[in-house]
């Protein structure tokens, strides 16, 4: 692991200059106090002399003098800053050009310009945070729902962390039971403890497992719920993403088979975000256009994680037992959740009474919900989202577990899991210690790679590459 | 005049929420110590109890006690603020939820929402800047060159007002001579100072005139010097824009009169933002659309203050004579600056001598310059460059001189000049010594309302309606 501490100091803006009241231009690196000595007439004293955590006043001059900006700086002093190094603030006039001849001076002054990520990467560097948190930062950015900015939050502050490292305390001590029974193979010592490396193996993979299965959960809750709107054409389901998401998306006529596509909708219901996907019809049809529409709309359906069964109250009852029959048997009871929603209840006359429509295909199927509802005028669509957003809380994880919400660690724990399954079959045929301990380093440096205790270059590029300029 | 002075304390984002890496949101007035403490947990005291100019860390939590998100707050302290009040930034990450939460907690806990600036109108009504200071906050933030945000800054820093008050002191000297005169009017006593009157008079005139002048210098410094582009069809205009803007702008062919509308392209040369205007080509069309665009052209050409003439010198002399002299005689030599440009040099043989085209026309309009251009190889661009930079170095005005940027100013200066103009000729025809006091009173009330000694709510509402949220 080649991974050298920086030596020289990085500027860059850390808000998009020209927008809003101020720009904000931040420094790092051991000149930093230096630069801005260079760089800022400061009213009293000198940036090096400044006490930590304070706030000066002072000019900006152009070359010939004239000032070029009246600004404030944040002093910050290692290690309490962000990056663990010296470091500050520049609150200038929020002026592009004012911005890029700070960025200059500071550059002319002795600073560069700061890559992608790069203030985060010197925190992690610097022991501020590990990779996991590192990445947490970019998640709390780009966070658009309570609950995703709840689970980055929980993973910026360590909590994510702190249960990898039960883990890895676990497989540290499985390493300590083999390497006794390594120094001890001469004697051909029977292992006291071989039990209890079985029992300690199963209960990291039963960990492994259910970190591994909180990622459908925690990706659902990043990118949003996948919620598939299915149904018959015209049953209303494009009605009913415009209800749902408040405008006008899908172009919706009254010609059947109007949507060809699907479309994408998302919607924050209690904090949680769902993608509502309008799929086309369901139906056959000699259209090839609308064909692949259909064969998709089923693609989609399959990676639901709620399906909607749009039913035409006003259809007659055999078509709706066929449509929501032709649904419920594409969907998995056990992975997806159906709620079938009888459509266009206003078009009832007012003496039907809507519950003689329950169909005998539901009442066999417990697990369905059945709602009542009118996209067109709104009717039951609270109630929908009531059902929508207890779909979620019925997950068993819940936000303060570990959830696993990064590609990146799901491959990585998949990967730890491979070798401790492997090392479970080698236990049990008996193959040498030597070679379990081999799957055991292997399981380590896995997990290692998540929180960065084990990184390249090459992978540290990758994660801050995808950082903005600044951060 | 009625400008109560705010006991609320106000919130917004002094950056755009969701962009960048941090995101900071302001607060203001007397309230904002109490607030921060009931919205921020801090690791160390109190905001109330914290020193002017620190910076403190600490947590924001959500209802259910979570984080929402870890935060750094400065402290600012009245009178030693941007308002004049006590105040604080809080810099959260980058994302538009956290910063719409913490908005809302903020408001939960009594501040409310800023209008349009609301900061640095408070700024103005508690004494830190004037009106014309205000003002040049805007102008800071949207200059886009450096000689724009030269005038701005200069104008922030009070120099634009400290020669306004000169001449409000000189016009306060003339009120006391007319009341010396008024107190001893029913003793007719023959007024010694009235020589001395129509000497500050004509002192203050002049000035005014001065600035009222500088408002042309200074509003092509703010929004770009207007060159116009003007030439016979397919003489070479739109490769010129393109060529000095250095981008597609303009549709190029090679079909005569392509260019039917007037395009703009905004360069920054030398500091100074110039504003290219490409017309269409000067021809006698009998298309009723082209015959549209001809007579813009000529408009643009009125209303520049530098016309370039694009001769293509691959046509005949006789052609291009009559080309720049339909040019020449349609501008204003006092007050317009003629560059005739022989384009498409790269067409010539290169054995063709380029002085020998040198034309008669020319030779009698000394102050004509000449550049042979290819704007095809960007041969002589350079020197074009050289000469427009030099059109602004020879205006009288130079950039520390008080120079008008803004309209509101030019109108009240000539509502000024209106009134002294009005007093001075009623001083030669022998009125009352009262209504002179009242001419007088009029041009005074005219200049304050430029620093804001005079205004209105009316008037404040509409400059900073203007500003963003958060400034």
């Amino acid at each position: 692991m080649n991974l050298a501490r920086y030596d020289d100091t990085i500027a860059a803006p850390a808000t998009i200059p020209g927008t809003g009241a101020i720009t904000v231009i931040r420094l790092s690196g051991g000149r930093t106090f230096d630069i801005l000595d260079k760089v800022v007439t400061f009213s009293h004293g000198s940036a090096s002399e400044a006490l930590p955590n304070t706030i000066k006043y002072g000019n900006i001059l152009n070359s010939d003098g004239s000032v070029l900006d009246e600004v404030l700086v944040s002093i910050f002093r290692a290690p309490h800053s962000y990056t663990g190094e010296d470091s500050a603030e520049i609150s200038c006039h929020a002026s592009s050009y004012i911005a890029s001849e700070i960025l200059r001076l500071l550059c002319d002054a002795g600073a560069r310009s700061a890559e992608a990520g790069e203030f985060t990467r010197r925190a992690f560097i610097n022991g501020k945070m590990d990779l996991s948190q590192a990445e947490a930062v970019a998640d709390v950015i780009s966070a658009n729902s309570s609950a995703s900015l709840h689970l980055a939050m929980s993973q910026l502050r360590g909590n994510y962390s702190s249960k990898l490292n039960v883990l890895h305390d676990k497989l540290l001590e499985m390493s300590s039971l083999l390497e006794l029974e390594l120094d001890f193979s001469e004697e051909d010592v029977e292992f006291a403890d071989r039990g209890k490396l079985s029992s300690l193996l199963e209960d990291v993979l039963a960990h492994i497992r259910m970190l591994k299965d909180s990622f459908k959960y925690g990706n659902e809750i990043k990118n949003g719920v996948p919620v598939a709107i299915a149904g018959r054409v015209n049953a209303g389901k494009s009605t009913l993403l415009n209800a749902l998401s408040g405008e006008e998306r899908a172009i919706v006529t009254d010609i059947p088979g109007t949507t060809r596509d699907t479309l994408e909708e998302t919607v924050i219901i209690d904090g949680i975000l769902f993608r509502f996907i309008d799929t086309a019809g369901l139906r056959d049809t000699d259209d090839p256009v609308e064909k692949i529409g259909v064969s998709r709309s089923y693609e989609k359906l399959k990676k639901a994680s709620v399906v909607l069964a749009v039913i035409d109250v006003t259809s007659s009852e055999e078509e709706n037992t066929a449509s929501i029959t032709d649904i419920a048997k594409r969907i998995d009871p056990k992975n997806q959740k159906l709620i079938v929603l009888f459509n266009k209840t206003d078009e009832l006359a007012p003496n039907i009474n809507v519950s003689i429509l329950n169909n005998s295909v539901l009442s066999t199927e417990n697990k369905t919900d059945i709602i009542y509802i009118s996209a067109k005028t709104g009717f039951g669509l609270d109630e929908l989202k009531k059902r929508l957003s207890e779909t979620q809380k019925d997950k068993t994880f819940n936000s303060d577990d570990a959830i696993v919400t990064n590609l990146r660690h799901f491959s990585a724990l998949a990967e730890a899991e491979k070798y401790l399954l492997h090392l479970k079959s080698a236990m049990s045929s008996g193959v040498s210690n030597d070679l379990l301990a081999e799957d055991l380093r292997q399981a380590n440096y896995a997990l290692g790679i998540i929180t960065g205790e084990v990184t390249t270059d090459e992978l540290l590029g990758n994660i801050f590459a995808h950082f903005c300029i600044g951060k």
